[in-house]
């Protein structure tokens, strides 16, 4: 069983949804994808925090076994992030964005982490994914997630990455985006051209799909009657994705998918990490088995 | 084998898509249902045409041996629609409407229809669907469509049909409109509680799913990397479905939904019914298994 090693931002999450909201939540990619892969293997964090990031989170990661030898503690605040979802939230609208310490991270890798097999490069500056990849000795799988704002803003970069990673971890959009297609299915084969072995597309309340050049894959999303926060859905399915993959050494990604879309279904059934706080790992492969019924025939 | 009854519309269509435009083919839901139908059984239709109705889509329904013995001709002129599809093509905007002789469309079922057992009553008025119900002898299933007008404007008429008929057939935008919910899990399982055993939602791209009280099936959509006319996807969807219940009994209604998909999308890879008119029954099979091979993990 191999360990996963995630770099990504840590922050502060005030949310606002129809069903509540939350002030300063435990967030950001790197910890909703580490909480979500802790529950198959261990997880090593490279991120950045602030001086005010309370006690309480580090504990909690601490619990789930999350080795934090990489979290850098710097002189400001940490970074926060507000957003509002309103009517099927399928969008979020961001309400502010203070980027504090996470506006310098620029992570050097610890020694120890640099042999790492399993990598995911969080949403961050595909420059900095860049760095972090050269700091990296061989390792076996990596994948990388991205935004619009990089498509635009870092394209050169982005297509630097792109073609050295093992999979693109993106959504529909940004699959179109980057594609420079309309159709999906279309704009995912032609970035397949560009290098990664594979790609993962993740469509929300649609489900995922997989595209390789061997295999086509599709994942519906868990039939979810109430969803109170869609945050941290897409960095809980690539920790599910990523932690089963590097448990099994890579044996199955179908399988790792529905894991993905496992631990996704999960992460918004409740504010911030909260589910993924009451959840233990009978309910995992009971969802599992929930996945593969609905689409048996 | 059971046959299939199906009362709709038979209408001239043009339709204006990214790809290129058609005028005045044969269309309207009972002719995209019956065509795909016709691959898993025999098809009875009860539609209007006009007097300017070409013998050419006569010949061409009949080379399908769809019994035309409800087809009636009267005087004036063939329903015609006009609609362009931009973009992603997951909306039709409608040019134009001519209801012609649809508009006083009240059909009398032909006495050897009557004990037809698996009908299907397309996209028409729900006090049509009604009286077409109320003549039928013990049919052993009945599955419906509706759209948003009825929605709006024939709510009453609309809960009676529901509660009677076996299976809605509709699309998501209908679901969240009849359950009132814009959650779709939640609207579907609101639906159940109207009536219908069993709710397949059409979710176009993202593939359909079907509801019932013990049961959630998901199929995705078959990965087109090109669309070329979206019209008539929901009623070949349709025609698949219920040609492979009658045909087989309804033993399998998860089959049923994956030879749907499959009709569906033959249905847009071409424009009106060109495509189902050069298909056999190998390339269905064919997409059937690759619709197996695309959800197994």
């Amino acid at each position: 069983m191999a360990s996963v090693l995630v770099v990504g931002s840590v922050a502060l999450d005030t949310v606002i949804t129809p069903t509540g909201e939350v002030k300063d939540v435990l967030g950001g990619s790197a910890s909703y994808f580490s909480y979500a892969a802790s529950f198959f293997t261990s997880v090593k964090l490279v991120a950045v925090v602030g001086e005010d990031f309370s006690q309480e989170y580090i504990d909690l990661l601490r619990s789930r076994n999350i080795d934090l030898g990489g979290l850098r503690v710097e002189r400001g605040k940490t970074f926060r992030w507000g957003g509002r979802y309103r009517g099927d939230m399928s969008v979020a609208e961001t309400l502010y964005t203070d980027l504090n310490v996470f506006e310098n991270f620029s992570p050097d890798i610890p020694d120890e982490y640099k042999r790492s097999e399993y990598l995911f490069l969080a949403n961050i500056d595909p420059e900095l994914q860049l760095n972090i990849l050269n700091q990296m000795e061989k390792p076996k799988l990596v994948a990388c997630d991205t935004m619009n704002y990089w498509i635009n803003n870092e394209w050169d970069a982005l297509m630097e990455i792109i073609k050295r990673v093992d999979v693109l971890i993106v959504n529909d959009a940004e699959v179109r985006a980057i594609g420079g297609e309309t159709n999906l299915i279309s704009a995912a084969s032609r970035i397949l051209c560009l290098g990664p072995k594979a790609i993962i597309i993740k469509k929300g309340e649609h489900g995922a799909m997989l595209f390789r050049e061997d295999c086509f894959f599709y994942s519906p999303a868990y039939p979810l009657p109430k969803v109170v926060d869609p945050t941290g859905a897409g960095d809980s399915f690539a920790g599910g994705f990523m932690g089963y993959m590097a448990k099994t050494e890579g044996n199955n990604i179908q399988r790792a998918i529905v894991y993905g879309n496992a631990m996704g279904s999960f992460c918004v059934e409740d504010f911030g990490l909260r589910r993924f706080q009451i959840l233990n790992n009978g309910e995992i492969e009971e969802r599992f088995k929930e996945f593969q019924q609905m689409v048996s025939f």
